[in-house]
């Protein structure tokens, strides 16, 4: 193979604390905007509408949090994950600021912890990554790990090191847009009556709507986030996979799951952090997707009366109407395993106007 | 079901006289313009050529007519047509102002006419629909009729109240564009030498090009117009319906048909209104489409001695030449039927530059 | 048909020195970028990231030489190649000015060669296009030939005039961008350290990453473009064609094979030219494309420190690996033909900085 091509990253080539600046930052613009419209249906009113944006306080419309974050994971994928044997786990996700058409995105990453696997043939590495604006202003962080496969198995382990992971992004540290005032949300035009106050823990909401993925959906979207992992992209190549076809990119099905929730959810108007994340099942092009979402937590935040936080776990369904599904998991050989219908648990926190 | 969700109202919900403001007002982008030529291959230069736009008076390039139509029409869906047995017809639309990109749409609908079905399940709702851009200046207004599911079938029956619909919007009530003047309209640019003095009544126009519409076409077009009626989405459900499948969105078949005119009209820059339409069949994803257009009346109009309006007749067709239709219609036990080939009968007005 | 519809023009239709200007100018917007980046996968950075473009001395992000060429492209269809039997080649293609979002692109054609064929019912069309942007200033610049029907078989042969072709345009003739400097190109943000000191001449670079093109990409790229050519549309026809289905746009295929050329050229920043090309063989959808790039020559640029020019020859390969490519063309019965899975074969040259 030519030297000039890139083979990625394998775990030997990863060590504790070394620092990755990855490549192609990228300016966002409308056309990216309306894009992840019309590839997710999304509605949610801060994000299509310039008047409600500024009558809450942003200088301009911010984009969606998830387009923001799928395009600056993109960057990290060459250097992270194009050897990935399996993306394991997200924790600690803060929206930091909001990002803006006309600011570019640039990511570095940090490798935090590292494990060889006991076979010796691949690791777990742990990376915190920060995506930050033309003004190098941090405004996306995030810890993940992911299951690399070693090159050179005769390569030595390096010593175990694993970090500590929180299990949820405290309400003290949510980060709250600058300049924001919820005062003057609009329930008539978000599409709901139901603010923060309204909400209980425990309740489970079932977002009622279904949404089916195509080919190009999928692939449309992941090519707009120049995210480079060849198990979305090559049916050539993935036709001879265990799966005999490519994969959804998981980050889709976050953002399917997050515009189906607008039916119930109108209002969570801004996710302030992501706690945690499992793609349970693997999707495919044709698949259809359901959602519902349960309130973990609800908590004031200091000095505030326009917002609140809920914490929600949301469960994505393929294939299956969401109420069909009393709980995501089921007991095999007395161990608990995801139901094969479920495709996602995300657990995450959103700011909502109270009364 | 959580009472956080919208179930969309049913035919008892709606009152003669009500007002229903539409929530998830909408800022148009240059991206939602891009993705609409994508969606079509819309080829009108008005629309996509800025010193076009300018020379004929706009001050910016308008929006499609039926780009700003969709949106529009999209924010009525979950209040309206939610759980719409059939839509019924549309009336009296008329594209009152040109949209700009940047602009930012919302509307409302009054209800202005209800018959319950006789089999009292069901009953038709009609509405006036308005969109205002942010100066809450009118921009578009149609009147559309749709059967409605009863959720009570003991609510009882409301008076019935038919409104009057105008057969078609007249001549001197056609919407002109403030500071339209067509002197610079140069047919060098626009594709077509032939102006309104050179169309009669009666001529027809066969469009000659076909084009075929994919899954990811029709479903990315409507979640671009998040119009959320679940026909469009959501496979798993309509995989149980009488069609087996996702039903394309109407409104996408009207633009393509718009789009294919333009061999043969290319020079009717701007609709000025919609009189009526029927879509005769359903349509789905795999469908070639086909039109032909017929000269329906043509209109000086009053003080312009740059433009007149055509009344014209568009036909769609599906997987068949537009030219082997000789009438959209034929004879089944002595009643004129839709052929099952014709998905679109639009009758509708346009603005074209005279000689 | 009315005489209202364009049905191309014929091979008799064109004489030497003909001058045809195109209709349908197009202004570039932030959507048409952000829909060639999801269609594609682009990554290189000058497209994608402002303060990048800006370091190298452009006023503002140029749009992808590409995603320009085929919408001036495009404006040449309905003139030259509706009714075209085969696009024979391109030569002399020079990207002579960067495009910018908001200009407005426009194109006119030059016959500048005729040759009817022996059989009498078709012959060759040679044509020098231009593209001008708003301000009448040449941004592109290219040579085709195609093969055209005869509509009226009985019309004369006109003369035979074929054009002298050159067969690369000669570095001292290569388009440098006006203020372009090279000097602060950060190969950090452009992903790979290679720059035009570390290619060889003779140099092989198979580009590892393959890419699948399903239906609506291919054909949304060709509406986005506004390219009428019917044989990219309308599936109800070509199913009829010896195909049996739709082909693929040959410059939806130059673009992809572009973009997965990042990987081992990353730095190749600019097209100046594109020498020739080959569409050896038709591409169609669910094709995975792969692609290898040889550098044909490399040559330093009078008076230039910052910059380098290399001529490539890139192969585009379906459906298979490129490395199991060692030439895209066997012997058959003692000719050299191309292999079946070889899609292109261009001949074109970039510019990338120096050390």
């Amino acid at each position: 193979m030519s030297n000039k091509t890139q083979a990625g990253n394998f775990f030997e080539d990863f060590q504790l604390g070394q620092v990755i600046p990855h490549a192609i930052p990228r300016t966002l613009t409308a056309g990216d905007v309306a894009l992840y419209t019309a590839l997710t249906g999304s509605r949610f009113t801060l994000h299509c509408a310039s008047p409600f944006a500024h009558r809450l306080g942003f200088p301009d419309t911010p984009v969606d949090d998830l387009l923001a974050f799928h395009i600056a994971f993109g960057k990290t994928v060459p250097d992270i994950s194009l050897n990935a044997v399996a993306n394991l786990g997200y924790a600690d996700v803060r929206f930091v600021q909001p990002v803006y058409v006309g600011d570019t995105i640039s990511a570095a990453s940090e490798v935090i912890g590292l494990k060889q696997n006991s076979n010796g043939k691949s690791g777990v590495v742990y990376v915190r990554s920060n995506a930050f604006n033309q003004h190098n202003e941090l405004v996306l962080t995030w810890i993940r790990w992911v299951m690399v496969h070693k090159q050179n198995t005769e390569a030595p382990a390096p010593e175990t090191v694993i970090p500590e992971l929180p299990g949820f992004v405290a309400a003290s540290d949510l980060p709250i847009p600058k300049d924001l005032n919820a005062q003057g949300f609009d329930t008539e035009f978000s599409g709901s009556p139901h603010t923060w106050d309204d909400y209980e823990i425990g309740e489970r909401i079932d977002h009622v709507d279904g949404l089916s993925v195509d080919d190009s959906d999928h692939t449309l979207a992941t090519k707009l986030y120049q995210n480079s992992a060849k198990v979305h992209f090559n049916q050539h190549q993935m036709a001879q996979s265990r799966f005999g076809q490519r994969l959804m990119y998981g980050g889709h099905v976050i953002s399917v799951v997050r515009a189906l929730s607008h039916n119930g959810l109108a209002n969570a108007f801004k996710i302030a952090a992501i706690n945690g994340g499992s793609h349970s099942n693997p999707s495919f092009a044709g698949d259809s997707f359901y959602a519902y979402t349960e309130v973990l937590d609800k908590w004031a935040l200091p000095g505030r009366q326009d917002i609140g936080a809920l914490r929600l776990r949301s469960i994505g369904v393929k294939n299956l109407d969401s109420t069909e599904i009393p709980d995501p998991k089921v007991e095999v050989d007395g161990k608990p395993r995801y139901r094969d219908e479920v495709v996602l648990d995300l657990d995450y926190t959103v700011l909502m106007p109270r009364e």
